[in-house]
């Protein structure tokens, strides 16, 4: 189970097998079934989840009580709510599983010692906070240039698993469309 | 003039007096005069900037030709295009000197060096993006919520310095809205 995060770790920066090991121990393997909440809105996000097996959602309520879907997440990504985890404020946003989900979790403490120890983590973790950067950065990119029907195919286009595996009403929701107007588009 | 980014490294990491000369000493001192172009839009950016003084804006053109604005920064900001620097691909947006501007640049290969030297300078840069990453996610989730009049308030109240150096057209390009309707919320 562990060794999709070494292959992910070793993908970034070089460790020895021991310096895995002893990364890896400080991990814990949580399963969660679908539907099940990783992190709820309104509490501290302590940990940072690498998904090991699984598909999950980060959302929010909007002042309507409408979820708005802000990112989803499958094997080999890590997620978080990065605002709340840094700052120690209550989290804008929960975090769900949308399939049955493996995630290898981190509490905030441990990974600061573990930066102390293992400076190379941080290395890890200073290029995996730059590649959400720009994710983030080409979302939005996305949102404010694009009309709907050119987000709906920049989606399909950029994360194609995705497509097959979240519910139609949920891609409609992260790409702030309707879910008949999804539907018109992926029968074009 | 280094003054200012010793400072700033120090305000996260500790660092010997003996190791900032090292570092700061592979800093260029830049000199922008206003409307000089930092970097220009379809070139990879090689550079990381930090503002000694003065004020930049980050902007792209849209399919029409108008200038959309995505961030400004100021004394004490750290600013670059992420994904051109990181990805070395053309930059999808140029930075330009709005006041006569003085920042202190570092090139990628050098930055990676150092990184190398200095775990405790990667260390800096982790916790440099993880503040950016939250304030992109800020800035994004505040356009996709609010009212312009909202978005208006709540940039007078988050960045208030800004809102007196910065051009009034440039703030209701950054908040997408017009100059006129900037103007009434103002008098309001």
């Amino acid at each position: 189970m562990s060794q999709r995060l070494k292959n992910h770790l070793r993908k970034y920066v070089t460790f020895s097998d021991s310096e895995l090991e002893d990364i890896l121990s400080h991990f814990r393997l949580v399963s969660y079934a679908k539907k099940d909440l990783l992190l709820q809105e309104g509490h501290v996000c302590t940990q940072k989840f690498f998904i090991v097996e699984g598909l999950v959602r980060s959302y929010h309520l909007d002042s309507k009580g409408n979820e708005k879907i802000n990112q989803f997440a499958i094997e080999n990504w890590w997620i978080t709510n990065v605002e709340s985890f840094v700052t120690g404020t209550p989290s804008s946003s929960s975090i769900e599983a949308i399939e049955p989900t493996l995630v290898l979790s981190i509490d905030k403490n441990t990974i600061e010692s573990l930066y102390i120890k293992f400076p190379k983590l941080e290395r890890y973790f200073r290029i995996i906070t730059e590649n959400m950067l720009i994710a983030i950065q080409r979302r939005y990119e996305v949102f404010l240039q694009l009309k709907s029907k050119a987000r709906y195919l920049n989606f399909m286009n950029q994360l194609p698993e995705f497509s097959q595996r979240v519910p139609q009403y949920m891609i409609a929701s992260y790409l702030e469309i309707t879910p008949e107007y999804l539907s018109e588009l992926r029968k074009a």
